[in-house]
């Protein structure tokens, strides 16, 4: 029985980092499936990750590669030279030139295409009149086709030549003589069968199909919910295109999500863990720029009751606490309808119902955090009145909290930004303008003397 | 062809809350994918999802109720009477049973015992002898299990009994007389063998196994790299238990991943849209106290320079911008650090590799916001020594957000806490507390006369 892979991956990762030799540190690492290369791979600084990469067998570079995220595989192109890149895109597969090609310099790209022949060739252009978020683009060619009147017996012949390594190929693609996709059939509806007859009479028509111009998700979500390990992708014409395994779709299904929680701090999901400071310092730039214009609004409204603040500085003390318990507060109520929106859940008619549960949940937290923050601030500072305006600007503030949270994220689908990305930095500017307002304009009109 | 599925599941939802007559919705809803049928339910409110559960066939209100998150499910539950759950239970099969016995009332769970054959029992005993996350408490039992000297005539058979709706079905699983599991036969290994011949002839040992004490989220990866649809879940004995299909493997990595992006604002994943008002507040009360604790300290940082700020009241307009640009470097570091460690990639080796990086990040992001600041400051304030100070306490915090970023995850790790949970709350509270004491700590220093 196979050792378990999945166990050794840490130690491994630990022992390339020690001083190891390389050698058998090349032999465990060549054991593990690409997924498992690939993060192995991303988990070594740059320098290291290069030379590891340059002793694996090409096979496994390129698949290894093809898993990697973008920005830990392009720290690895940079390194290499002119030869090397020819190399490697020398006995590349048009499925894996299709997943690298937005890395590799033009030049090299270019060498690679006048490599290929011309079935490879149309493939290529086939496959890239697809956006690259579309599964046109990716449709898997490593499967078996056959003709609508073939035998049972040429079945047969095709699922006994597979390699050992075929992945999910428990399924025959059937076309017909225009190249028309019509449905599969399973290797255990052919077994024990007359060889003699044809592969139509097994046909499962009843398989979803997956259309060249669905966004990646999408097909993902259909195949993995499908029960089948593949399903076809077809185009306009319902031509076969290639396939879409259960594997890729759980790798989909897999980055969907992390760029989702990547994306709540501004970060890019193929983000390279050990990518060079300076890159890494750029890409962060932004988000804290963004990020600074929204500090400078709270501030400026901070900056309309400098009179009042100046007289109480007690609410300067306080003020942080009422922005913060708005921006908590309304990033629960924000996360729950990202997740909901990613998820088809929420439409137009429910609007209007998470609205007022989310406005309830909010009345309820508000009060109840107002009166013990109340109470602590009297303690605290002495005075009721103090008390009294904190506790009515946290209620006022977790209110906005629940509208915002619910509002934002409809408003950022409806105009097609991804509420995961910008969601909270909208959210906690609202919080703090409304929070800052309510709690120091409430002060003055009644602190001042 | 069939129709593709998932096209319309945005569209029942729609139209099952507007006032669409109910027999077509149910009509519609009956053609979906349990996993689809369960996202469509709990879309709705709690009312209509259960006067629309109610009308699903019983396969179909079972198989729904094991797809949803436990909220929604509960939700169900608390509406039905004990007649209902009594009909429901009656005909559950063990796997089910296992899946919703934490929601099921006590009584109701012994009655479903109760009415159990002596193998079902068995087995609900072996599976409860697992922790609630292991691997062995979900082994799936629909699974063509056969003995090592059975022939190849014996394992058609058995494929060909199959359902029609049996899923991820290739492969036989292969067992010794002691009920030691032995390998795989693959569907396609059969095909064209002449039918006397011994199954064990055909055996795929390579298959990786997936271990009962295995946590469920580690059993998955190793289903999902593995390539095969399903694996072997067996004991200590090396005794089959069960498997852990490629479906199941899927929604357990999402599940896995949503749990990470809601944790990250304290909430449950099991969170249901439609909870009511008051378990849903209830539930979040404690984050937003837990926040409280953490603002309070912050207040009480900036009550040490209450005096300060009484005659320097620029500084209580611009502290927030501090601390705002602490906690937005922090949390790109704490994010990138939280997917790290979730996937195995960072080990102790590494740890300073990380913290040099994310400090040369920290440093250049830090020294170039804090002019920009500084010069905003300026021509806002007009006063040169302002300037000064917030530009050097914000690189000091976002320094102090590097370090943290980087080992509050580690030790949380270490502790056994999950940092997606935990992690952000403590983080922000290092951001607030460092950043109002480096700025006002300087502007104490500097601007008093």
């Amino acid at each position: 029985m196979a050792e378990n892979p999945l166990l050794d991956i840490e130690d491994i990762v630990r022992g390339s980092l020690t001083d190891e030799d390389s050698s058998s540190l090349i032999e465990k690492i060549s054991q593990l499936e690409p997924e498992e290369i690939a993060l192995v791979l991303e988990a070594m600084p740059v320098e290291q990750r290069v030379s590891t990469w340059l002793e694996l067998h090409p096979d496994d570079q390129v698949a290894a590669l093809t898993y990697m995220r973008v920005d830990a595989r392009e720290n690895i192109f940079k390194q290499l030279d002119e030869q090397q890149l020819r190399t490697l895109v020398e006995g590349m597969e048009v499925d894996d030139l299709i997943e690298l090609l937005d890395e590799l310099p033009q030049r090299i790209y270019n060498y690679a295409c006048s490599r290929l022949d011309a079935s490879q060739r149309s493939w290529l252009e086939t496959a890239l009149t697809y956006d690259d978020d579309q599964c046109g683009r990716y449709a898997d060619h490593d499967l078996l086709i056959i003709n609508k009147n073939a035998k049972v017996r040429d079945g047969i012949r095709m699922f006994r030549k597979l390699a050992d390594d075929a992945e999910y190929q428990d399924a025959l693609f059937v076309i017909d003589r225009t190249g028309r996709y019509a449905g599969l059939v399973h290797a255990t509806a052919l077994l024990g069968q007359p060889s003699h007859l044809p592969v139509e009479n097994f046909l499962d028509k009843e398989a979803p199909v997956v259309t060249g111009e669905m966004e990646l998700e999408q097909g993902s979500d259909i195949v993995s919910r499908s029960g089948y390990t593949a399903l076809a992708v077809v185009d306009a014409d319902d031509k076969l295109l290639g396939r879409l395994s259960i594997g890729e779709a759980l790798e989909n299904v897999r980055r969907a999500l992390e760029s989702q929680f990547m994306h709540t701090a501004g970060l890019d999901e193929e983000e390279d863990l050990f990518a060079p400071v300076f890159d890494s310092a750029k890409r962060r730039a932004l988000w804290l720029g963004i990020n600074l214009l929204t500090a400078f609004l709270a501030a400026w409204t901070i900056g309309l009751f400098e009179a009042t603040l100046q007289q109480v500085v007690a609410l300067a003390v306080l003020m942080p606490i009422v922005a913060s318990m708005g921006g908590i507060a309304g990033s629960q109520t924000l996360t729950l309808m990202i997740r909901g929106l990613a998820l088809e859940q929420i439409t137009p008619q429910t609007y209007m119902m998470l609205f007022r549960k989310e406005l309830g949940v909010g009345a309820i937290n508000g009060v109840l955090w107002a009166l013990v923050i109340a109470v602590i601030t009297y303690f605290w500072f002495g005075d009721w009145i103090i008390g009294g305006v904190i506790g009515l600007a946290i209620v006022i503030n977790i209110i906005a909290a629940a509208i915002s949270g619910v509002f934002i994220p409809i408003w950022l689908e409806k105009l097609d930004i991804d509420p995961a990305l910008s969601g909270s930095v909208i959210l906690t500017t609202v919080t703090d303008v409304v929070g800052f307002f309510a709690f120091l304009g409430l002060g003055s009109l009644f602190l001042l003397a």
